[in-house]
């Protein structure tokens, strides 16, 4: 078969699949996730194997540390797989949920029930455990998935995938529920944003590129996973002791991910009592501050900031400080250069916290608090497929419920339309 | 200024003026609603006059009835225009409303707020009444919006779009708040489809070919309001004369509307009782029967089916019929050839009514009454800006929630992340 065959033949097969897995219930979904977790467990030194040619390959080619980082996987990273697994079978099932029901004056009756959204494809980069973290999440919601990882990671991605497919087998569970595109071919992602008619939903995991490619290329809609440019805003009236603690663990805690700060903003009033000792603290850290004219003036050993600074996601220890007139400011800047993932305020003034929060267009946000908390787990919502920048369908953080879809119900006994 | 510049200025007005869309209070956006209301009586005899331009040119160039009907506007539809403009005024406001709030173990309380999408483009054609309906609907939901009409229509469009913008500039309502993009030449749409950064949503209205020229083209999410191929099955155990009167609605009250029904399918064991009359009945309506073999020995002057006919959406007075075995096969029948719009069961047993909702994968399934309630306003929802076909976002009829997003707002005291 050719490439173009085989992917619309796998797509085929998740359509088909979809349809029972939409009509199972709950308990047999729970069962396959458990005797998943056990297949990952049991399986632990041969996924380890698989890990390591992946990982001695990405030597070989001489990638970053970081990529290798996120490749590896080890004894603690294989059991917080099957953790996770097992958590799913916990989490509450929304499929057949009724979200309301009402009457209209005629007599029908109509709900709202939620059911999954079909077919969900997942392109992803380096981390394998999205494998299994992706597929078991679109399978506790009833959908079929498609999973299209980096060649990175291929060796891992087809060891797991296939202790997937095999529980799925032994459950007598349709044959297409999981599938795991087996080709580096890059090729196959342009095959497979095409069919629309089969794929409802394609969800792109990883760098800016990967998301831009895959949007101007997908005829099927896309729920995207932009990059996160978070700030923190330090205002006249904040708890100065609290300001320090939130703004350090925003961006020191993890810097590589998309829910740390990269910017630092600060009211004018308070700029020269609050960060001579901040920024001595990032410092101190290790982090590299880069600040404004008033900032530079405040504080040493300063970096000047570019225009560029103020819109980029350093993912790293890096941060941008900028002190501003006020709230007004504070918010403009907000929008005008962050990416609308999480942002933060941290002040004692009701009025500000209200304004700041009505006023700033982003996903998640923030008084008094850090916004790395930005998270699925720590918002109470199980685990997350990752966290979506657009504002269709789902925003911030995306769990099992967001990868549902709903139908009308509506019960009659013989009404027809004048 | 080009055509590329122009319309991309178009779009950061909006974006520039939906931010202070988003905050607008009820009060002031209910006012303008009726304000405009008003401004569409006062100016009927004008509207009509530059309506007059558009169906003098659509007869020249010698435009099907069908569609000059749909672009006529008289006086009834220009009332209808401001009732629905009062209708909206006295609707709820969806936006600012916490859907949710909970706390977490470490104190943070974490709400779900309801907040506009942004911009909206749409993309419709021959109906000018859509230049109205559509841009009030984002409005109340504190939208600001891009249309673009077809080009028959575009003097129609001019003439409301400026009473409506005339209403925006007295109130002082940001002047982005309402555009109507003005040139008939094409690029304008391409253009207009790949300005991401600016524009949320695109909502094509109108034929097949439009929306996959738009799904095609567009780099911003879309979302689709495609074919309605809608069935009604008639279970063994149904009440006939209930099904009789429902199958004649569902077909005959409204051919030429997504909601109505192209195809019968009937249980094999009722068919010979059923069928002959309700045939009998269709016909005398002038509508054209065509049937699958069972149906052709079982009544007579009813054409064959082809393959096509079941995945035809006639919009007129055309009906397929199909005699199947039982409710699997109807079930079976429906997912595969339907547009998964509005498809109805007639029976008074529960157990098939509740397998016939579960398992038809449709935006609106029906037990017992006519396919012709899928609507806005027949669901109690308000208006409406149409009826989504696809799973992301919003299934079935779109009506002033369905053009909004969220965020989430979490307040903390002082919450870092360990």
């Amino acid at each position: 078969m050719s490439l173009k065959e085989d992917i619309l033949e796998i797509a085929k097969q998740a359509k088909f699949s979809s349809q029972r897995l939409a009509n199972l219930s709950s308990k047999i979904k729970d069962e396959v996730l458990s005797r998943m977790a056990e297949a990952i467990e049991t399986n632990a030194r041969r996924i380890k194997e698989e890990n390591c040619k992946d990982v001695a390959s990405a030597r070989e080619k001489g990638l970053s540390g970081a990529l290798i980082d996120r490749l590896t996987l080890n004894d603690k990273r294989i059991r917080q797989m099957a953790d996770s697994l097992r958590q799913m079978a916990r989490l509450e099932d929304p499929i057949g949920k009724v979200d309301k029901m009402w009457r209209r004056p005629n007599g029908l009756l109509i709900g709202k029930v939620i059911v999954p959204l079909g077919v969900i494809g997942i392109i992803y980069e380096a981390r394998p455990n999205v494998t299994v973290d992706a597929a078991v999440l679109c399978l506790k919601a009833g959908n079929a998935t498609i999973l299209r990882g980096g060649s990175e990671a291929i060796h891992s991605n087809i060891c797991l995938a296939d202790l997937l497919i095999k529980v799925i087998e032994e459950a007598e569970l349709p044959a297409g529920s999981i599938q795991l595109i087996r080709t580096t071919d890059r090729n196959a992602v342009m095959e497979m944003l095409k069919l629309d008619e089969y794929i409802d939903v394609i969800i792109p995991r990883g760098g800016e590129s990967l998301i831009r490619t895959v949007t101007e290329n997908s005829t099927i809609p896309v729920i995207k996973h932009y990059k996160g440019v978070c700030h923190t805003y330090v205002d006249e009236e904040a708890d100065l002791d609290m300001a320090e603690k939130i703004a350090f663990n925003a961006k020191v805690q993890r810097p590589g991910v998309c829910n740390a700060m990269e910017t630092l903003l600060v009211n004018e009033k308070i700029a020269a009592q609050f960060l001579p000792g901040m920024i001595k603290k990032f410092q101190g850290a290790g982090v590299e501050v880069r600040g404004d004219e008033k900032t530079c003036k405040i504080a040493e050993g300063i970096k000047p900031a570019t225009e560029e600074d103020w819109q980029t996601e350093y993912l790293d220890l890096i941060l941008s400080v900028k002190v501003v007139k006020g709230i007004e400011a504070a918010i403009h800047h907000i929008n005008r250069y962050g990416s609308h993932h999480s942002d933060a305020i941290v002040t004692e003034n009701l009025r500000k916290s209200r304004k700041f929060l009505q006023e700033v267009d982003s996903a998640a946000v923030y008084v008094n608090a850090s916004t790395r908390f930005t998270d699925g787990g720590e918002f109470g919502l199980g685990a997350e497929i990752g966290i979506s920048t657009q504002k269709l369908h789902a925003r911030g953080p995306m769990g099992v419920c967001e990868l549902t879809s709903s139908k009308f119900i509506i019960l009659g006994d013989g009404q027809i339309r004048e």
